[in-house]
């Protein structure tokens, strides 16, 4: 029998996924339709009668907004909330803010599918004289500057993740805390990569669809019992296999 | 010289604001018309080139939802928010959702006056049978009994805001942090009596405007050196004007 659960969930569509361009730590907001998304989540675990006694979200508007909104749905608006870097998108170096298909165009669909998908090849680099290096951002200003990633691959963000979980959420949910997380689609593949022990093909694979809660029923040691997302498993689909399909060169 | 700079805003209209009702701990949310002044709030310290650090606020949703709009646009949704029970409204008691106009009727508009407007004459008591009893809440289910009210008048709300103010905004005001309060007439009123050290008479006559950023510069020690509303001096005195007069019988 599960003794804990965690409920995480991805932020609804941003501006940056809607343009399709390299987001990673840029702070773009939700669209529209994000909103309704994140609504959406909220709706879903009201039906179904989930609540929570505290959140944890990165420090990237369109998670934040996701959590407010979802908040807003459960009238839990007094909820303690933690915002980390550590729980922020995976870094996507040099490849931030360029458009997907361009990029594929320029360098053909395999190269980037390597960028996007493998597990310890990161992007290009960022250097600290970049315009859009995050050692610029005042958020991150109190960093140890070895912190501040000029490019992760997969492999890196599941190493930066994993502290915050051990420090921070474990203890929540071990003190009996029902815990909510609203984060993104790699740093959420970082905690699935770990709760479901998956092999890093594995990890890759699997795209976590936006705005639908993905929960999990945990035992006493945190090892996973079952999950599943709320939603309509066909909606549930599609969504997972349009997040698949993004970033190929446009026909 | 100023040291420091402190912000404090009192949230905009809520529901029972404008239905006229005695709020107190009650978790009614912002109007249309609450939203705009958040969102008022917001643009004035933005116009002005305000920035925070952290933020503190209440566990009721309208000085929560306040906070975020303000947040949203300094596009500062990535600063720590501590909520705090701490900071909440003065509690009503018994006129909890009563009607304010019905209750001056009633009771006379002294009687009424006493119970919104005495230092230290609290309204009448909650029982801890009644709906309304705010220990019921699961907000306030890990504190000690003692500190859920019954109902306060405001010597009991500033008794209560300020071991918040001394514990946790005087550290982050003197760790060099610059500090942002969205709160409630009275929790507001508590640290500006003991701000600028007024006198019960003087804390009772002084009305905040809703959705006007109050800003002090602190000294050192925290001594005020100067505050000052931020926005057209007629529309604070009016606003001002409007507090005032709620909760008299209408004619």
């Amino acid at each position: 029998m599960a003794t804990y659960t965690l409920v995480l969930v991805r932020h609804g569509e941003s501006e940056w996924n809607k343009s399709n361009q390299f987001t990673g730590w840029y702070d773009c907001d939700l669209t529209e339709k994000g909103v309704t998304e994140a609504k959406f989540a909220g709706q879903s675990l009201k039906e179904k009668g989930y609540t929570f006694d505290v959140a944890f979200t990165s420090v990237l508007k369109r998670a934040i907004k996701t959590l407010f909104l979802v908040q807003d749905e459960l009238d839990l608006h007094w909820l303690p909330v933690h915002r980390h870097w550590r729980l922020n998108e995976r870094h996507y170096g040099a490849l931030q803010g360029l458009d997907k298909a361009e990029t594929a165009k320029k360098y053909g669909d395999e190269q980037v599918h390597i960028w996007r998908r493998s597990y310890d090849i990161p992007p290009p680099a960022l250097t600290p004289d970049d315009e859009r290096w995050s050692g610029k951002d005042r958020r991150y200003s109190t960093l140890d500057s070895s912190c501040v990633p000029a490019c992760e691959c997969l492999k890196d963000t599941v190493a930066r993740v994993l502290p915050y979980w051990y420090d921070n959420i474990v203890p929540a949910i071990k003190s009996g805390q029902r815990v909510l997380i609203s984060a993104h689609g790699n740093s959420l593949r970082a905690l699935v990569k770990y709760l479901d022990n998956m092999t890093d093909d594995a990890i890759l694979a699997l795209n976590i669809p936006t705005g639908i809660p993905l929960v999990y029923k945990l035992d006493a040691d945190l090892k996973p019992i079952e999950h599943f997302y709320l939603g309509d498993q066909e909606q549930v689909k599609a969504a997972m296999e349009k997040v698949a399909n993004q970033g190929k060169a446009k026909k």
